[in-house]
């Protein structure tokens, strides 16, 4: 089957140029995929871009209208289905597409997409996981950013996203869940990890394993850890800048002697998996986990290496079917 | 002059075992310095522990009530100056001893420094600062869970502490400030930081850089991240948990042959900085920062070896003499 992913060709601080250098680098990386895109945008600036190689794969579709990045999402709903981003959403929609990509407006992604391609029952915002390396193989957290205040609720369908993605993607059988805490006992944290842990202690699709802290996230305590999008993105990107420090000063220390080198470069290969938080473009492309449709996120700031990644996640999200699992994930279905 | 020291000797999961532990090790490694303490707590329990070593320096005093980890903070606050706490935060009050270390319940440690001792004139909530390792050195973060909840207000203060730590005890010119958030951009994050933001973009006391992201705490973007309890908590052990696992996967990565031995070996050095964050022991011991006296709150499930470093920190804090340099850090005095 042909793969067809709608892609937002204006959206990212340096579009439409990093969008189309990151198509061109995943048909060149991928010569026997078979996959098509729709760009939409200015049709005028997006023709400029292409070349005979993507002229094979890229479909351009114009759009009049352009999402900025700092325009609220109040603003950006409003704007509906007319600029790029609200017609490549569409194109999913309409069934055109398998998926979306788009580095543009975060906040205007989420709200377009949950409108047009609504959420699965029960589940009121979408949440962005990532899977962190971790001394068992790697814990998912979520959200990261997608939502900046939570309710209780909104913890809740988050543990119950992340169970049905660990247990129907990565064939986890019965994973366990924690709510990211200050402390371990059930009396710590705000209102709000309480009340969430309250509804969590008896819910018939998670295991929960109660709250969980920092460390755990390395520690693997949990197969899932809950915390909301201020939190998880701060920690994510604190993880991020710690892996790369660690990295550097291990580096400097390493590189002085013919001896040093050799031990660096023996600490290469296990040390693989973390070299995905030292380029960040490695792993650009997060899923907005709840919605009925696969539609992936590219990182505003990122390059055509990091916008061919988050195209290569979207293709691998389209191959792997995944939204029936997660829509049974998310119902109980075994 | 003589150092004296309070003790809270029933506070801790392992009260009063560890606090006599520590007590003892501390005299052994520092066999030179002039210091004695007051113990407060269940007279019958502490005298089991007492040794000859010890009796030279430690005074036990009588404590009835015993103020227990699960207890709340107004609960705390009834109870006064009657428990074991109570009784040692009152000893600074009085002028008997200069600093005083608990290993209990932080919420009611906090509570009751805060009546008995104060805050300076301006400063609503105390903080606890950390150094972090940084690539210039290291970054200040505060708040790491003094306050799981805190207000625009309560974040403005902290950077004018902030700056009064790194310019007073640090030696840091004009040190910069950042509020952590899930971006750099003004628009950014929820009401609080925004509100904070605000207010710090023309205080007087404070070189305000504007908002910083998770990853700028290693880079050292700025000298001083603010930002709240529940945030800084985490954050602060994720990246424990973090640098313990890159640890973990390098040693096991160059254990196997003798050349990655010496490659090993050659990585020592220049990562001392991370070991204290592979044994949290060894930094144990968190100062409120913003009280009139020193206040050093131990971890309670350290062990001999973690409240022993406590006891330094407070040693060392009264040595230096730090009281009255960050008062006049907050007034802004040069």
């Amino acid at each position: 089957m042909k793969t067809c992913i709608a892609i937002d060709a204006m959206g990212g601080d340096k579009a439409p140029k990093i969008v189309f250098e990151g198509l061109e680098l995943f048909i060149k990386n991928h010569p026997n995929v078979d996959i098509e895109f729709l760009a939409f945008g200015q049709e005028s600036v997006m023709t400029s871009f292409m070349t005979p190689e993507l002229s094979k794969h890229v479909r351009l579709h114009h759009a009049e209208e352009v999402i900025t990045g700092q325009l609220k999402p109040a603003l950006a709903v409003r704007m509906g289905r007319r600029p790029s981003m609200g017609m490549a959403i569409d194109a999913v929609n309409q069934g055109i597409a398998h998926a979306v990509v788009s580095a543009g407006n975060t906040g205007a992604f989420m709200a377009l997409s949950k409108i047009i391609l609504k959420t699965f029952d029960g589940i009121d915002r979408p949440a962005i996981p990532a899977l962190i390396p971790s001394d068992k193989g790697c814990t998912l957290v979520l959200d990261l950013g997608a939502n900046i205040e939570c309710s209780a609720e909104n913890l809740v369908q988050f543990a119950v996203m992340g169970s049905a993605y660990m247990r129907k993607l990565m064939n986890i059988e019965n994973p366990s869940v924690g709510i990211l805490n200050v402390g371990s006992e059930d009396l710590k944290g705000n209102q709000i990890v309480q009340a969430a842990a309250h509804f969590l202690r008896d819910h018939p699709l998670v295991n929960f394993h109660g709250f969980v802290e920092g460390d755990d996230i390395a520690k693997a305590t949990v197969d899932v850890v809950v915390t909301d999008g201020f939190t998880g993105n701060i920690v994510l990107k604190a993880i991020e800048g710690t892996v790369r420090l660690f990295a550097k000063q291990l580096k400097k220390s390493l590189s002085g002697t013919v001896l040093g080198k050799i031990g660096a470069l023996m600490a290469k290969p296990s040390l693989a998996d973390f070299k995905r938080f030292i380029d960040p473009r490695l792993y650009n492309g997060a899923m907005f986990l709840g919605l009925r449709s696969i539609v992936i996120k590219s990182h505003g700031g990122t390059d055509g290496v990091g916008f061919a990644n988050a195209v290569q996640v979207a293709d691998e999200m389209v191959r792997r079917n995944v939204i029936p699992d997660l829509q049974a994930g998310l119902e109980g279905i075994q």
